[in-house]
């Protein structure tokens, strides 16, 4: 697959909340990076990260209105919705993925903190 | 010139100060939307708020790490410098650009505003 490929493929599966498959086209070193954050590191604990959000939504869907690639590198711009209930929660992001040997070895995503709380209020409550 | 070319030309422009020449590679009815902030509209306002920052810098240093191009619209991954005195105020950003008849009628660029507000702390100061 090219890394355009292997990225849309990687949003696909997530959006079917198909996480473990998705987080096989993740290197077992990779860099998960939520700017506003500290960065984690290794599939396992991005797998722990994306499947705090994920898991908790009914539905999963990543609109990617542009994407493109430059050599190893993939960048999008995106909305990322998740419903829970009958309310969507969204959130604009721009993303950049670097591959390796046909696996995602750095994932950063860029977007504010402070709307992303804003917009998610009452999505991480217990239901 | 490309998308690209037309893009990496407006960063130039805006790295050599020479911002009068850059906004001339937009459109007048541009949006320009900081992702946290309110979207602003057409070339002069787009000028009032980069000038704002700009103006009040040194210098000015925007790398672009990866920069990608898909039909009319290109994307890119920036590390946004500004030297203030001996200090450099750094912030991280995506970028996406909209281009027609050869100018950029919309310049959205993604970032967290409390990591830009703590980071650029000072630099606003008066001197």
């Amino acid at each position: 697959m090219t890394p355009t490929a292997t990225v849309t493929r990687f949003i696909e599966l997530i959006c079917l909340g198909r996480l473990e498959e998705a987080a096989e086209l993740t290197a077992e070193d990779i860099t998960y990076h939520n700017l506003p954050m500290p960065p984690v590191f290794g599939r396992a604990d991005m797998a722990a990260v994306l499947g705090g959000v994920c898991q908790l939504a009914d539905e999963v869907d990543w609109v990617v209105h542009h994407q493109a690639e430059v050599g190893t590198v993939v960048l999008n711009e995106r909305t990322d919705r998740f419903r829970r209930g009958d309310h969507w929660y969204e959130i604009p992001v721009m993303g950049s993925f670097t591959l390796s040997n046909g696996l995602i070895t750095r994932w950063s995503d860029y977007f504010d903190l402070a709307q992303f709380t804003e917009r998610f209020e009452g999505f991480f409550a217990a239901q």
